[in-house]
C-alpha cells in the first residue's frame, strides 16, 4: 500500500480545469441539473445540459467529456443517451455513467446494463448498491440510497471494471476506485454529504471534469472523489445543517487551494 | 376546542421518520424536485423521484408513501400518476395529492379531479384556491398562488373530504386540516414562507413522510404542517431574506428538537 | 451620451412589481426553473411554470408577461412555445425570448430563429454569442457560455432589433440594450455572476417582470439589467463564493431600497 500524497495530481488537475474550462455535456436527471451545473461552474468547468435527440450528437462533439445519469429516466431520453454516447466514443472523449437507482427497478437496471454495451463508459460512478446491481442478478436496492458499503463491494467493482473495461468508482464512507488492477481508496468526506440530494451526481460531474483534463481515468476518478471529500470536510466546519453545508461545500470547491489538499488528502493505492 | 399540545404526536412521528427513513416515492414537478428531495432528506426520510410508466408501479411498491404533484403537468405524466396511484392503493400505502394550479387551467382542474377518482388520495394538500377548484364549478385562481384564505374555504374542504373520503389539508396563514368530522388548525408559520418557491410542495412531501409513520392521516397531515410552521419560525429569526430563509428552514428541519416543538406548537382541534 | 440617473425608472418599476405582483408565465429550462421562480418571487412578481400544449394558451391568457427560454429544448416543447407565444401576442402581453445556447447546435439556432417568426418577441435577452447566432450565418458558440463580448456585438444587436422589430438586451461585463435607435449601457454587475448557473435566465425573467409594468420595453429591459447588477454588487460584498453569492443575491433583490439604486446605478443612454 502506497501513500499517494507525494505524487497526487489533484491540484494539478484542478488547475487545468480552472485554466481550460472544459465543456462538460450532461444528460442527467431533473433533480440535480441545477446543483451539478453549479458544481461544474465553481470548479471552473463549463456545463451544458442537452437531451434532445436532434442535438445531443452535435453537443457531445463540442464537449470534452460526457455525463450520462439515469436518475429520472424515461424512454425518450434513453435514445439520446445512446446517441450521445456513440458520438462521444467516436470523438474519443470520456463518458462517465451514473447508474442512479439501478437495482431499484428493472427499467433502471436494464437501461444501465444496456448503456454499458451500447456506449461503454470510461468511468462508472455509483453507490455500492448500484454497482452491485450491474454485476449481480436480482440485486436490489432501496430507492436511490445504498444498502451496502463500498468495502463490501470491492469484488463486484473489480469484476465490473474487467467486464466493461473501464474504471469503477464506488462512493461510500471510503470511496473505492478500481481499474481491474489497482485499487485507490479515498477516505475524505463527511456524514452530512449523505443528507444533501445530488451529492453522488455531483461526484459524477466532477469525475467527468477531471477526466476531461487527465488521461488516466483511474487518477481522474480518484482525484474527483478526493476533491469532493476535502470540500465536504471544509464545508462541515462552517455548517449548521445540510442546507448551509451545501452552500459552504460549493464555496469551498470554488476557493480551494493547494494547501487544503496537502493538509487533508487521505488517499491510498493498493 | 381542545389544545393539542399535551397529546401532540409531532415529535413522536419525527423520531419515527428519523429512525425508519421511510422511502417516499415522488411524481412531482420540475420546479421543486431538488427542494423537496432535500426536505425529505433533512427530516430523515429517503426520497426517490421516478415518473416513467415502465417503473412507477415497481417504485411505488418499494415505497412507504406516494406523492402526486401536478405542478408542471403534461399528458405523458398523467398516465404514470394513475399507474403509481393504483399500485399504491393495492399495496395500501398512503397517497398524498398536491393539486398545484388546479383552478388556473382546465387541464389541471380536470386532471386533479380525475386523479381523485382513479387513485383516491389519503390526503389532499393544497392552498385555498386549489381546494376550492376541486369542489366548486368555475372556481378560478391566479397561476399557482391562492386568492382565498384557508378560513374562507373550510366548508369546501369539509365537503371535499366527505366526497373523496380523505383528509384535506389547506395551507394558509392558519393551516386547516379536516377529515369530515374534526378540524385541526395550525397557527405556526411565517410570512417569508410565501416568498420561497416550493414551500407548499415541501409541505406535501413532509405530509407524506408523516403519513408513512402515522396511521392517523388527520394527525399526520396536521403534524407535517406544524413541523413546517415551527421550522419556518425558527428560520425567520436568522434570515436576511427569502434565500437565506430557505437555507435556515432546511437546517432547522434537520436539527429540530423536542423542546422546539414544545415551545412553539400552536395547534387546535375542533 | 446622457446620464440616466435623474430620470431612471428602476425604482418606480420595482415598486409597481411589488404592488401589482404581475403573473409571469414561464416556458423555460429544467436547470433554472427553481432559481427563476425564486427570483420572480423575491422581487414581488408571481411566477408560474407551465409547458403542456393543453394549457399554455390558457395560462398565457392569465399572465401579464410570457418568458420563452430554450435552455433544455426538446421538440415537444417547441409546439407549446409557439402556442403560448401566439396567445401572448393576441392578448397583447410582452414576450421575452432567451435563446439559450443558440449557435451551439443547429437545433437551437433554428428553433430560436423560428420563434422570432412565429411568435415575435418584445425583447430578446441573451449573451453576445447567442445574439450573434441569430443574425450571422455559421456563428458558433461554446455550449451556453459566450465567446464574445457585448461591445463586439453592438452592430449585430442593432441589426437584430431592426429585423425583428423588438428590443435586444445583450448581457456581458457591460450590458447593452438596443431598440434600433437608442443604445443603453448598464455597467453594474460583478464577476461572481458568471460562476452561478442561471444568472442569464434570471435576467430574462426579471426583464419580463419589468416589461409587465413598464410599456417602454427598452426601459424595462435596461432596468432589469440594472437591478440584476446592483443586487449582484450588494451580494458580492457579503459572499464567500458563488453559492453564498446566490443566496445573498436573492436576499438583496428582496430587500433592495431606493437608496441602493441611487448610490449604485451606472446606466448610460446613447
Amino acid at each position: 500500500m502506497l501513500d499517494m500524497l507525494e505524487k497526487s495530481t489533484v491540484w494539478q488537475d484542478l488547475q487545468k480545469i480552472r485554466a481550460e474550462a472544459p465543456l462538460v455535456h450532461n444528460i442527467t436527471n431533473y433533480v440535480v441539473m441545477n446543483t451539478t451545473a453549479n458544481a461544474l461552474l465553481v470548479i471552473g468547468a463549463s456545463p451544458v445540459m442537452a437531451h434532445a435527440p436532434e442535438e445531443v450528437e452535435e453537443m457531445a462533439n463540442l464537449a470534452k467529456a460526457l455525463v450520462i445519469n439515469i436518475g429520472t429516466l424515461s424512454a425518450a431520453w434513453i435514445d439520446s443517451m445512446m446517441k450521445a454516447g456513440r458520438a462521444a466514443r467516436l470523438k474519443g472523449i470520456p463518458i462517465v455513467l451514473d447508474p442512479v437507482g439501478s437495482g431499484a427497478t428493472r427499467f433502471r437496471t436494464e437501461t444501465a446494463q444496456s448503456l454499458l454495451r451500447t456506449a461503454p463508459p470510461s468511468i462508472i460512478r455509483g453507490n455500492a448498491s448500484e454497482i452491485r446491481s450491474l454485476v449481480l442478478a436480482d440485486q436490489r436496492t432501496k430507492g436511490v440510497d445504498s444498502v451496502h458499503s463500498s468495502e463490501e463491494t470491492i469484488e463486484e467493482a473489480q469484476a465490473l471494471s474487467r467486464i466493461v473495461g473501464c474504471v469503477v468508482s464506488v462512493s461510500g464512507r471510503t470511496d473505492l476506485v478500481v481499474d481491474g488492477i489497482r485499487t485507490i481508496r479515498v477516505m475524505n468526506g463527511h456524514p452530512l454529504m449523505s443528507r444533501v440530494t445530488g451529492m453522488g451526481c455531483t461526484a459524477t460531474v466532477l469525475t467527468a471534469a477531471f477526466a476531461a483534463v487527465n488521461p488516466s481515468f483511474l487518477e481522474a476518478a480518484a482525484n474527483a472523489m478526493a476533491l469532493m471529500g476535502i470540500a465536504g470536510e471544509m464545508a462541515a466546519e462552517h455548517s449548521l445543517g445540510p442546507a448551509s453545508f451545501e452552500t459552504c461545500f460549493l464555496d469551498a470547491l470554488y476557493s480551494l487551494q493547494e494547501s487544503d489538499i496537502r493538509c487533508r488528502l487521505r488517499m491510498e493505492i493498493a
